[in-house]
């Protein structure tokens, strides 16, 4: 096999029956794969098995052959005349809450062919998982949600195929990473008992099923791998970052944060991994995506702060007049402003530095980041002391997260080796910001990795190489599963939290604001 | 387990869910059942995977498993209420060129409810296996084969289970064991390579695939067990019928013969298997079959000759008058011939000894067995110089096969230890008369058994437990198939077989002719 394949296609040449060798067609088949797979089973479905002696011996028993691993076995999903150039692909997909994203590969390779997105259709139904799952109770309710998301599958694959030439029937595998919730949709299986106690899945562990069964619309021979839960509010899709991130085959304790609809944060290394998520994530979710919003033309993605002039210098992507702030962009303004002077140690809005910038709007107070007559708007482009508040609330959540988990093991936020920040959140902050706010601990910078879109990145690894799918169960079985108990002890490191950068500055050595550099 | 029941039903109560234990639904059932049947891999199905929790719950989670064998793992079909009594059966199937058998089973207990058999539909196709191959290469002609047996076969399960009062949704397992044909006209699988040299079936060993798949209107989720065929002329039956015959577990050498549609063969101990089969068929069944009738009212099944007056007692099967005589009839018949000097060594009707039972019809010789006024169609019942030569044909070649096969592996047939006969053939004829006549060695009679159906007997099996399905997969490649190459040896002892009862005499002490005792 060379370096740039997969095992997913092996190209056979099978001696031709004759008196002396009368082998049936399968078996012979088999029997030669065997011995490359390294397996004591393939299976072949019957619906190959009806094309397969017409294949052999159209190709004169020079075949390619695509394969899949399902648990402890290999299955033949596909046959072709070696000689037949049609590309074979997969499908790597997150299911998000909110969003779904496709990759589809060359199965043959695992390089990358093409990418889309499209936004979960379910959210006709309800934005958040609460409302779905609500929704599912109804009568029809579970089925009209797994149709949504279905159907958005299968059209988005169409398009996806249709931008590379190539027919929905060559993808011959997927995986796909999701929370439980969504996997559950996906499966079209009951949800009702992840949020009612104690919290129970269905199942944890779907493994390998076949597209057909799904009415997934690519190959009807292709599996689908569905990443496992580690239970109610800690999915597959985090299974699949931690795959992607590898800090479970670290030597050195890291940590991997994933902030999407959800909150999830993961602590280990080679021995150990230990996570928590969901209790504190609708905290720290707030302040980015209600006060932000996405990235895109016309967006503040960046901000600085002139110290002598207290001069907003804005980036806005695309350069056309601003319409918005997103997350990394809040982030930003909020280190800024603090450390600036313009707002206090707790976040208040400090009038004698803002001076006229200060805004009052129906009795809060507003601050003024591009005034109406530079906005795409026509109005001011503020941020509100109550957002400010918000973030405030949001960062020591993240922060008292962290420092729970790590102290949980014995070790602090400033002993990770590296900090691993997944999705859109870790792609586009400044680490150098959130340090500022006491979001992130102070480490070196070097220490802060974007992943980008971990589940993806997980959920293509499962396509590439069946080397990974054992991972997959062993990560999914070493996870211990915090549950973050919101007791004394976490509210007491809660409220120490909400100070700029902390109640605790010598945590935060770096962050100099204008006053201490006086 | 108690002694009576089989592996497939599991009663299980498990720990409901807690905080402190909240494994999902499914991953705690098959955590259950894994330590039961001492196996890492439980499949669910996706569409009980959707009911598994309400019925978890209703059940207050006590529940009754429904489970079956594929390959190297199990597979959960079904799951009810612990309380629910309804039963859960099995169908054995064997899945004859003309005749089609099945067998109803309570899953729990391994135990016939019914039976019940029909006259395979593919016959308004052709009655062999030659003629409808031939048809399954024309246009739509394997798709009409295949509904024809998947649809008569759904009709008989209909009937059956509506005997029982059941519905065939309440059949969750199903074994079949067919000929190499008629397994691949019942999966859909394109025959037309059984029949060419080098005759190579497209599969083998089709393993256990879904009701659902196959057409089989049982419980969906049911599965199905193939038998393994050993190469194009050696079918799952055969293997079935040594699995039921138990000879691949003997410790002293025994044989098998098969005389259905086709002869088959095999001889063999615990060590070694070795089978022969096909090539003498024809002339085998020849004679059985084709003057011969299937048993039933108004058959003359058995004959016997009074040595002084030459007159034929016959037992008629219910006492009517006769209209034919079946297979074993016809053996007695020219045994008793033979002993009271009314035929000759080499088969030819004496005149001198029959006096006026010789009849001259179209210049042919025929004996009449009973007069026109006695039978029930008017007409004499005879039998023909013709049929003798054919029944001597086939007497010899039975003999032949039984003396190459022993010879091959340094045995004569006079060693074996039991003589297994299975189908009608060896629950009908009397081994005297065979003996008489040289069809079979002359063994003492109590090394002859009778199997009945031992295709259905192994594809009972098994149903019953999962402890032969490994067996079924150790005689499959135990076997060593052998061709019987018509050659020149072959050809002397075939016509050394050619006289009654032999030509060599010492080989069948214990026939003695009225010549001979006299």
């Amino acid at each position: 096999m060379s370096k740039n394949s997969t095992p997913w296609i092996q190209t056979v040449t099978l001696t031709p029956p004759s008196l002396k060798d009368n082998t049936a067609d399968a078996d012979r088949l088999i029997q030669a794969l065997k011995s490359r797979l390294d397996t004591p089973v393939i299976d072949i479905d019957l619906d190959l098995l009806k094309i397969l002696p017409v294949v052999l011996r159209h190709s004169r028993f020079n075949i390619r052959c695509i394969l899949f691993k399902e648990k402890q076995h290999w299955v033949l999903t596909g046959i072709t005349d070696a000689k037949d150039a049609i590309p074979i692909a997969g499908l790597a997909v997150d299911l998000g809450t909110t969003r779904v994203v496709l990759r589809l590969l060359d199965l043959a390779t695992g390089r990358t062919l093409a990418e889309s997105a499209f936004d979960n259709p379910q959210e006709v139904i309800g934005p958040d998982i609460l409302a779905r799952i609500h929704f599912a109770e109804k009568e029809n309710g579970l089925k009209k949600l797994n149709k949504l998301i279905i159907s958005g599958l299968n059209n988005a694959i169409e398009k996806l195929c249709e931008s590379q030439h190539i027919s929905p029937e060559q993808i011959y595998a997927l995986s796909l990473a999701g929370n439980t919730t969504m996997t559950h949709l996906f499966l079209g299986l009951d949800p009702r008992w992840i949020i009612r106690e104690p919290y129970i899945p269905v199942v944890n562990n779907p493994g390998v099923m076949t597209a057909d069964a799904l009415g997934v619309q690519v190959n009807p021979q292709a599996r689908v791998l569905i990443f496992p839960n580690i239970g109610s509010y800690f999915g597959g899709d985090l299974v699949a970052g931690i795959l992607y991130s590898e800090i479970h085959k670290k030597e050195q304790t890291c940590i991997l944060v994933d902030v999407g609809t959800n909150a999830e944060v993961v602590l280990g290394n080679e021995n150990w991994l230990i996570a928590c998520a969901g209790a504190a994530g609708p905290a720290l979710e707030s302040s980015v995506t209600r006060m932000g919003m996405t990235a895109g033309p016309g967006v503040i993605d960046r901000i600085a702060v002139e110290p002598d002039t207290l001069e907003f210098n804005t980036h806005i992507i695309d350069d056309l007049p601003p319409k918005g702030i997103c997350g990394s962009g809040v982030i930003d303004l909020a280190a800024q402003l603090f450390l600036t002077g313009m707002i206090d140690i707790q976040g208040n809005l400090v009038a004698a530095v803002c001076g006229p910038k200060i805004k009052e709007i129906d009795g809060l107070l507003h601050l003024v980041v591009v005034p109406a007559e530079k906005t795409a708007t026509g109005f001011d482009l503020t941020i509100s002391q109550a957002d400010l508040d918000s973030l405030i609330r949001s960062k020591a959540a993240m922060y008292t997260i962290l420092e729970t988990l790590t102290d949980s093991v014995g070790i602090t936020p400033q002993d990770l080796e590296s900090f691993f920040v997944a999705g859109t959140f870790g792609a586009f902050i400044n680490p150098e910001s959130a340090i500022s706010i006491g979001m992130l601990p102070d480490l070196p910078l070097d220490r802060y990795k974007p992943l980008g879109n971990s589940s993806l990145g997980g959920a293509t690894l499962a396509l590439q190489s069946d080397k990974y799918h054992p991972e997959i169960g062993q990560i999914r079985d070493r996870i211990t599963y915090m549950e973050l108990n919101v007791n004394q002890n976490f509210m007491n490191r809660f409220s120490a939290a909400k100070f700029l950068p902390h109640t605790n500055t010598r945590l935060f050595p770096s962050v100099k604001t204008v006053q201490n550099k006086k």
